[in-house]
């Protein structure tokens, strides 16, 4: 809780839904409402003797965030020293380093420390935009790294979940919705059959900027579930609903 | 406008948005809200050179509801004599016959009385049930064929509407979204890039009953936008805002 912790540039942010307190950097990474949407949306298994997987975890943000749901072990994969030692910090400073291992590793490894078929739920809030995209790609490396598929794309997320996964194992996660039919039909490739999806809108009236998906290994395909959408904020850009308690606590 | 245009069972209904007179039977086919959003949804090319073609028109509720989007000639095909006919006597009681053609045919025949890469806009309001989801198969010859997957499946619409569409024609339907992956999957492998999409929430809080899509021949992949949902009713069930305007006009 001291300023010991932190490096330069960085500051502690809490997220007061749940009291989770969270090492951040403008500079280096910093969580965003997709990563809180994510925890919220996500329906870890809840045994103690449960594995819960956090892919592309960032600073630690939706580990953190859905640790309070869910009583199994829960590893947290970032391939960036940076970002794993925020990660690292961060759960030291809630006293979560019985519940949360931080796994400073690249994911396409992930076979080398994980057991093939053994894992409940992954979670993951992946780089959202293709290589092809150069034209966007931010200049800073960090960010760029956890904003483009430099390190990993989407199908290898799908490919290397699917064999994380038990049969019936979930994966959450969230994207952009302009890459809709690409993400439904390589999780369909890779054996995850998208079972719930919900779409957030920044504002009434806007479309949809994020898309949650929940896919179950080896499900049914079809069945699918579109919940109501969220609308995160009124006209006026101020949080409302659901976001709003997310963020700010129930009032 | 007279009784003489109606058969047993029939009777005359309105949408009154448009002034659009459309002969029912709940013994044979009735349109439903699925017609009315479709319609409303599609935009259809408007220039009087144009070509706009309803797929699975039933009867002729698309169509009709339409006619006053555009300039283009718009043919209704049907496969079932009986909604034809039904189709037919609706065009004349609007006195749409000049823009509105009803062809009684089998739409996998569609090369026999349309030139391939000719269409510029197709509407589709498709069978939405597998034929394997046997047991709910309506006992009525007339309602099954309108509403399982009998006669055509969704790929063969697909096949069929690419081969129809020019490059850069629309196709806009309306399905169920517990098939959406197997939608917009079939889609892509038949070069229908899903450009548009929104759900359909029958009451606040309620996952979505209907999506509607739009895709276009040979567009780029990815580039989806998700329009702000439609929530059709309020929580005591009275339909509200855009689908209360569209069934009963403007106030």
């Amino acid at each position: 809780m001291t300023k010991s912790v932190l490096y330069a540039g960085e500051r502690i942010d809490a997220l007061y839904a749940n009291d989770i307190k969270i090492i951040q950097s403008p500079q280096v990474f910093s969580f965003s409402l997709d990563a809180v949407l994510l925890a919220h949306f996500a329906q870890p298994i809840r045994k103690a003797k449960g594995l819960v997987v956090d892919l592309c975890a960032g600073n630690g943000a939706v580990a953190l965030f859905m640790a309070h749901k869910t009583q199994a072990h829960i590893m947290a994969v970032e391939i960036q020293e940076r970002l794993a030692d925020m990660a690292q910090r961060s759960v030291q400073l809630n006293n979560l380093q019985d519940q949360i291992e931080v796994r400073n590793a690249d994911l396409k490894d992930a076979f080398n420390y994980l057991t093939k078929d053994t894992v409940d739920t992954i979670t993951c809030n992946p780089p959202y935009f293709p290589l092809e995209v150069e034209s966007k790609r931010n200049p800073n490396e960090h960010l760029a790294l956890a904003r483009h598929e430099i390190a990993v794309n989407f199908a290898e997320i799908c490919q290397i979940s699917s064999g994380l996964l038990k049969m019936g194992g979930k994966l959450y996660l969230v994207h952009r919705p302009d890459r809709l039919p690409e993400l439904t039909t390589t999780l369909v490739e890779n054996r995850l059959a998208p079972k719930r999806i919900q779409f957030i809108h920044p504002k009434p009236g806007q479309e949809a900027n994020m898309v949650l998906i929940e896919a179950i290994k080896d499900g049914k395909p079809n069945g699918v579930r579109v919940l109501p959408a969220i609308v995160a904020a009124d006209e006026a850009g101020n949080y409302t609903g659901i976001v709003k308690e997310l963020l700010y606590g129930k009032e």
